[in-house]
């Protein structure tokens, strides 16, 4: 990290944390100099990169500023109160329904499930791909496949291990991405017909899974801050056989919530206490807003129940397909499935990462993406309460790159979508999220986009066409 | 192709068609030359090619002569008749029990399930790796991912027209390798409890994802060298409900054997007939014997109902895990089970497949490929012959790189397996390859590798193996 990095990353602390109030004046580019013994040069890039960032601005003859960056802001949704009786799924027609159409290059992608893949260090990515493939052994690419390279999953455990806990490459199983992770987990713990818990509302991804699967699922009450909501996860497992939680502790999809630490013990503790095993889908873990990667719940695992989910496709390396699932007692059952489901997961794909993540450009790579995202996040809010109908409520994300908006009930989901979809604008209908449609005048929006300016004219035009009758 | 390859393959064809009988003196380098309007040079290279291949030697001040590569050769088994009753499958245990210590990298590996890493132009392929991946539009990371590459799918499309029959690439999903393909292709077309017919003998990976899909399975009379027998499908059809069959009209693993192409229209008719679909695992469809490829099965399918898979992991590119599945009339939900299973395939290898495949290398290292391996089949053999207990019988492979060896009944094929272990040699053990474990003095034995003699050596020490007492 470069001396400008660092010292706009302190600012943005300060304004983060709100020691340096929207509309104040930073310190003159002299006086920085003087006080932080930095040329001023150093201080000139530092408050064009926080600039650049829609941190502040300058104002000829006069200095920086912070950015107004609160301004009026929709209110937050209330927790979900999901009834509490296990059903099957019966979602993916729709699923694929209403989506299919929505994935088209041109469509502006307010609704896809991917941020955009211009975050991404694709060149760098790329030219990590072929030295490692050309001083493979080849006996390496017939051999112990199966739960995937070995030095890819040293780097995965020191990634876990420099933020605080201990991870064995032994635990480990690499996959085709986190959908396979999941997949494979879900069939190591369960039998059709089981009962699954997920969130209220829930990624409908994980209701195709169990759809597919023939797994039954009951939701449970989750805060769009807080996550899951303990109490009615008690209650869950005490009215119903549960054989396992799916849940998201970390930036829900949807709702961007974040689980306390405190919170992420005690859901551990709880699932202990019944033996039923955790599925921690932790695919947005690092894309947290601020400075400090929380653990996980598996941080918390003691008893080797939870089987703990991530990749790179949301962070680093889309169409790579390299996830990881860290299996605690299951390893053996994962390892087993994931060879009989398919073998193994491309050796290219996991050499070009790993060597990437050697080379140590990933931090740099996600310290900018959260910025970007953080940001995009602020002015996402801002648009929808300048541009959405009166009555609308919004999300907080704490990390992530969704905002679960609830619109005014009169709105249809499945009609903005349409209206959405025909202007050329794809959303995520609510519909989508959970068992009973329950959410029928909310939608997701993805606010990854690589320019702040763009999402905001996307916002805009979503906003306008949700007043047009139709 | 080069002229003195050309020149080289057409001797190594009518040594192949027996024009050319073993001892024959081929034509003097002045004579051919005359004769064919080439250079000496050309001659020269071609006999020295031919040498190389094993099929002709130099008697120095004499000329070439055709090797005497028919020596004794130990006789066919017959074919195989399993009971015709269907059954609950319970093998992967013992799979993962025999086969979990045999995987090491110091293991001489006749056991193994790959022809050696060392057949495959593998730097080529890392070459083809990045320039794809940096001139990428990002958005194609993210876009429409499931059904894989386009440009890969027709290159797949235009290898089947060049073959003579024609595959839509609308046609195609591309999955992670075949085992993902023959794994999704049964889930688009069976519940847990359908019956599924399989050959006997059969590839004990076909077992285990019966097991894991919670399947049952009738075995049909197979023979070694022509496949499956259409009298006993027939009868199985008549008897069982079968929801599905999973043959390999072409180069069975472990008999090698190829189904003549009327058995396969009459296959393919058959199961049209039944209303039951044709899961065709064509993974060595391209590792044939001789100049021309058959049309597999799926060049039959009126009816949309063969589910054609196959993969680049046996001929090209192992440890890619790029495979395809031709869906005829399932394309639609296979491609929603690929989505929700592993939501798409990894795209660098996708792309260094697809450009390695304009360069257009593929076609010259398949040729050197399946000469060495025919002529690996040819010295196996004989080492057969010459160093395996005196009951021993062999199939005949047509292409492929495995033998099935039938041993006399007193040898115990897992006895041999764990003596051949500790000797470090790795064999498939009969037992793995029927439900009811039946084949249990038989092995499967793998010959594709880089160099003969080391393969003679590895059976010399093997046959010798089974001589001694427990």
């Amino acid at each position: 990290m470069k001396l400008y990095e660092t010292y706009a990353d302190e600012i943005a602390d300060l304004i983060r944390t709100g020691v340096l109030t929207p509309g104040a004046r930073l310190p003159s580019v002299r006086k920085a100099k003087q006080q932080r013994k930095i040329s001023a040069a150093t201080v000139f890039e530092a408050y064009n990169l926080l600039e650049s960032r829609g941190l502040i601005h300058c104002r000829p003859r006069s200095g920086y500023y912070v950015n107004l960056r609160k301004g009026p802001q929709a209110p937050e949704p209330h927790t979900a109160t999901p009834t509490s009786e296990s059903r099957p799924v019966a979602i993916s027609d729709l699923v694929f329904e209403v989506l299919g159409s929505t994935r088209d290059v041109g469509m502006v992608p307010l609704g896809s499930a991917f941020p955009s893949a211009q975050l991404f260090p694709l060149d760098k990515l790329a030219k990590s791909l072929t030295p490692q493939m050309r001083s493979l052994a080849p006996a390496q690419l017939t051999g112990h496949l199966t739960a995937g390279d070995e030095k890819l999953r040293r780097q995965i455990a020191l990634r876990y291990g420099t933020s605080g806990y201990r991870l064995e490459p032994g635990e480990l199983v690499i996959t085709n991405g986190a959908m396979e992770a999941l997949n494979i987990s879900l069939q190591a713990i369960t039998q059709p017909g089981d009962l699954v818990v997920l969130e209220s509302p829930t990624f409908y991804a994980a209701l195709q899974v169990l759809e597919r699967l023939k797994l039954r699922a009951v939701e449970v009450a989750t805060h769009p801050r807080t996550g899951v909501d303990l109490n009615s996860l008690a209650e869950v497992l005490r009215l119903h056989p549960v054989k396992a939680c799916w849940l998201m502790p970390q930036f829900q999809n949807p709702l961007g919530s974040l689980m306390p630490v405190d919170a992420k013990q005690a859901l551990v503790r709880l699932l202990a206490q019944h033996n039923v095993p955790l599925i921690e889908d932790d695919v947005y873990g690092e894309l947290y807003f601020g400075h400090h990667r929380a653990p996980p719940a598996k941080a918390f695992d003691t008893e080797g129940l939870v089987l703990h989910c991530s990749s790179f496709s949301k962070c680093l390396a889309p169409g790579y397909r390299v996830g990881w699932v860290a299996a605690g007692r299951f390893v053996q059952t994962i390892q087993r499935i994931k060879l009989m489901a398919s073998l193994a997961t491309a050796v290219p794909s996991q050499l070009a990462i790993s060597t990437y993540l050697e080379t140590g450009g990933f931090d740099r790579h996600l310290r900018q993406m959260r910025l970007r995202l953080e940001d995009n996040a602020s002015k996402a809010l801002r648009c929808i309460a300048r541009y959405f109908p009166k009555g609308t409520k919004v999300t907080r994300p704490q990390g992530g790159y969704f905002l679960w908006v609830e619109l005014p009930p009169s709105i249809n989901a499945l009609v903005a979508h349409r209206k959405a979809t025909d202007a050329g604008i794809s959303v995520a209908p609510g519909h989508l999220f959970s068992v009973d449609q329950r959410f029928d005048h909310h939608l997701r929006l993805n606010y990854g986009f690589p320019d702040g300016a763009e999402l905001e004219v996307a916002l805009q035009r979503l906003g306008t066409l949700l007043f047009t009758p139709e």
